[in-house]
């Protein structure tokens, strides 16, 4: 098999750490270089003494990172504007990006900015860039030089949803998604919501009504059928590693059961990682550690609503080992490869 | 200050032991029996450690509390059918009745036998029992017999919307209550699903759509109005030791937020276990180990809609807190007695 | 009942908070400050919103504190240093200071400083100060100007190990404590190690040979029998929000158990908080929030090891609940008030 | 590569779950049945909906499984006294056992019965069973017909001190190994302390001086030089899945840093999984699904003591990862087929 040379941008937060983690069974990827601001000089056995593939490999500066021509592709675990500001260079050296940041996912600029909160220094790339869910853009993102790797809490909304939407099987009315993340998912920052002591045995919403990640899933809803799509998005924060949990309310005036069982069959019936729960409701315990995500459907007939339960790992499928399925597709290999943690499946 | 001799009837489950813990500080209330079928015959301390105010205090059985005519009020912490049997024997003894059971909330028999699937041996006692919330209820618990003590989920969702109702502020719409419970709620029972090595780092969604608490809270709010009312309630569990929050979606055409807060801020203005928040999400952390209620409302006008944040200790405010202060209000105390866990407030 | 007047510096860390908490239900003791020197000028309630009795209270900084003169006794819950530094100012305005921090607990000038890293700018009242164990130093605490409130570790090893020095029962043998802290103990410092997704599902062993502990322990065992002492203390850290478990190893060329329990027995016969179990391992959930210490013995005559099992609230009896017990005897109240939570014990 | 036929039995506790989850990346290794009592006749997938390798595989009884005799090798997960019950059964049909019960694992009957409190019916099948430890007796393993796969605790302790022994290095003096398990350790067993909220937030020791992995590792211990081993061992419990560190305390009249290291990097230079680390405590976050054991040695001259500490996921090297490390041996495999989990190491 061939081998493909892959550099990491960003390795001592979460998910570089957990691209990491991954890339050392791939079969095809060979990380040649980790870069880290702070860490820069060090080697990864001396920051993270777990990581024993990388032992002596030295952290290098993302400055030194740019320079590079010998690699094929690029992940990059980036702060939003540092990856919006070095995706250009690494695309004009002819290579591939990942890019797990927001950087280039929203493609209205001034949503962007309003979000984000900085100028976005190459936003035309936005419009070439792939909005990368695997199971549902296989194409073009094979043909892509960059892929924006979706946020975590939109994978876990997005993948129940745009088949149904795509079928024109949502009206026109409100969809709530009620989420609930693991705490890795907020990244290794050190503030006081940060500790052990203050997150241990807590639960709570966090930015109601003003989430990030709210444009983000309207664009890609609203992308499969051209008109406004009305969504309510409310992340909450859970004391667990890892694991994510999106309970969505969607109006149905008659039982669609059926209908949005056979179309998720028939949507993912080549997408391993796609598992679809009926009369049983997805525990986040079954996708730790996992690329998968499982959905489930119930239909309230007294009050005509249905409730999707979908979850996810938000440091796998909602971040770094979704990129390796994006970049498996980049360069031609099957998107499972190496993200396939049980046989025969 | 007069004493009053209390019994406790389900003394080895966890609200059983809630109310041992809180009541040993409580200056006008003295246990002077506590039951427990398993362990009957053996002391409180060979059986739980930690409550060394009962350590040599011996657990009688329920049908020799039965015989007991020298307390004043009994708290009844058992499996509803066991609390329905019972009942009328304290009451035709001159015996107050705190029920923290089911047995006697829900006011429909059919509704009720459904729900929990045996034949009440003594529904028509439903009808004097009071439903026992103190901040909205409070004349009707003074002069109650039987008061039927909330369920954990119906009181984090009934403080906040109750007001809410009874000012005709909610139009006819659909009401989406989705709730998070720490694993207490579930009761001591010893199952696979229930070990720690199940539920730790999980999260899930349980009996959608048809959780026994629904009609419970419909009633309630209905009751307000007396027109009916759509509700969907989503219980979740959480793998934390006590607290809960309630996320509660509710349509407002125009924003509410003055009016909510007014409402809030009038109707419990003598309720010191009620905290409002504004501009700031309630945290369960915040509430553990209190008798307090903390909400807050968040208005989203592009999607004209309401979001209410709740939260309680499920085993205080969501039970044994609110049975001690329900008992308070029965005998003439005042209802904050032995709760106030912070001066001055 | 007479109230004093109470200072609290460090009002912005657990200790701080603990303190806090306790005295909302402290009978006799009235917060009259709090300082902060990160959140000077803001109100309590903005920055812990769960402090409900000190809401609309403002910190003020440790500078302005030091010119009060119209408090009886002050808390001092701050670095080391910052100690040791206000602590002769507290004390020329005849105020009593019970000090949280290490500052006086080491009677070596060269021992301290080593230990601490700073030169000591009020040694000489080192001579002066009170070791704060209350349950073993009534008198001398009840005379005191300045008590140096013990360290979590210490108070969960010494309150077991000191009858039984003081009694000539142990030989002149190591011993060895195998301590395991819960994490609010290292304080609300804002680094990696500290972070949620760093300590959840963790433990470790850490400052192994090396922890500032291990000196005030030897110094307060050699004080009882003026001849030396071996001992090693290895810490760990548990991911739970508070409590400590010490593992004591002792050896015993005879069985000592009745004699231990029959001295652990008489010196703590008058002491509420001094729980002692036989035939049952303490556990550290029956310790969370009370100011209580639990212990056990255990003899293994194969190996002539007696194994010590002692458990306390590393916040409660390590820290804030002791310093509440000091300063209750420091003006002449019984030291249980305001700390008992069970009635009657 | 050859693919061995695999029989599981004991396929609903959790070392027989981790056994599939393994299991299914092991390119050699095909699972043809796995048994539960419990729930035989049902599929796998139905009981356990996250194996999805299995999902249609349908339990089957152990008195069904014994008939089989289309494998080469079979995993025992079963309850000691059915382990030594079936051994002999699968053993006259040819097929090699891996035990991962205790059964065969004490080389006195006696001892063994004391132990485990029931009459061994084929107790001498113990004295050919190879006590499985790969780093240390590959050459037995490879050979063996039934292997005796080795405790969580054993495997923690021994593997640091065996090199030790076998030197000569360490005097004849006590050994204390203060142990911290995760619960997981502790079963699928269904009583009221296996309950989330009886362990969450809380710590204990148990079994104090009488846990039956103690004559397993004197066993051990002793088998090295032939003498006797003062050995205490104490057992704790911790609020995690899985993970496990032994604090090991020896004596040591002169520094044995250098050597020991050298012993140890000598020892396991062609063992991939054992990890050794210098001056730098290990983490149970480091190991958790991992096969590794890592190990540390600090001396404290004062006290002559020396302290090792030693980390394992006590469901993979503790348990099922040893087990298939085993059974790679057994059929001439190389033993880390299948469970390095990092690439290049």
């Amino acid at each position: 098999m061939k081998t493909y040379r892959i550099g990491i941008c960003g390795g001592s937060g979460y998910t570089g750490i957990e691209l990491l983690k991954w890339l050392t069974r791939h079969p095809a990827f060979e990380v040649v270089f980790v870069t880290s601001e702070s860490q820069a000089g060090k080697t990864i056995g001396s920051c993270e003494p777990y990581l024993f593939a990388y032992t002596d490999m030295v952290y290098i500066t993302l400055d030194d990172a740019t320079q590079r021509t010998d690699i094929d592709l690029v992940f990059l675990a980036l702060p939003h504007e540092a990856s919006a500001k070095v995706t250009p260079q690494f695309l004009a050296a002819g290579i591939k990006v990942v890019d797990l940041s927001a950087a280039y996912r929203i493609k209205n600029q001034q949503v962007f900015e309003k979000a984000y909160g900085f100028t976005h220094p190459s936003f035309p790339l936005t419009q070439e860039a792939v909005y990368g869910l695997p199971e549902l853009s296989r194409e073009s993102i094979c043909q892509a030089r960059l892929v924006a790797n979706p946020g975590c809490y939109p994978t876990s909304i997005l993948l129940p949803l745009i088949p149904l939407f795509k079928a024109g099987l949502i009206q026109n009315s409100t969809i709530i998604a009620d989420s609930k993340s693991g705490f890795s998912g907020r990244g290794r920052k050190t503030d006081i919501p940060g500790l052990f002591s203050e997150m241990n045995e807590n639960f709570y919403a966090y930015s109601v009504g003003n989430h990030r990640h709210h444009p983000e899933i309207v664009q890609e809803l609203e992308a499969t059928n051209f008109s406004p799509v009305s969504l309510i998005f409310t992340p909450h924060i859970m004391p667990i590693d890892r694991g994510m949990l999106s309970t969505i309310y969607v109006p149905f005036d008659t039982d669609p059961t059926q209908d949005i069982y056979d179309l998720w069959t028939k949507t993912y019936k080549d997408s391993p990682f796609v598992r679809i729960f009926r009369g049983k409701a997805p525990q986040i315990k079954w996708v730790q550690n996992t690329n998968e995500i499982h959905m489930s459907f119930t239909y309230l007939p007294s009050q005509k609503m249905g409730i999707i339960l979908s979850s996810i790992d938000n440091l796998v499928k909602g971040a770094s080992g979704q990129a390796i399925q994006n970049a498996n597709l980049m360069v031609g290999l099957p998107d499972t490869l190496g993200l396939i943690t049980q046989k025969g499946v």
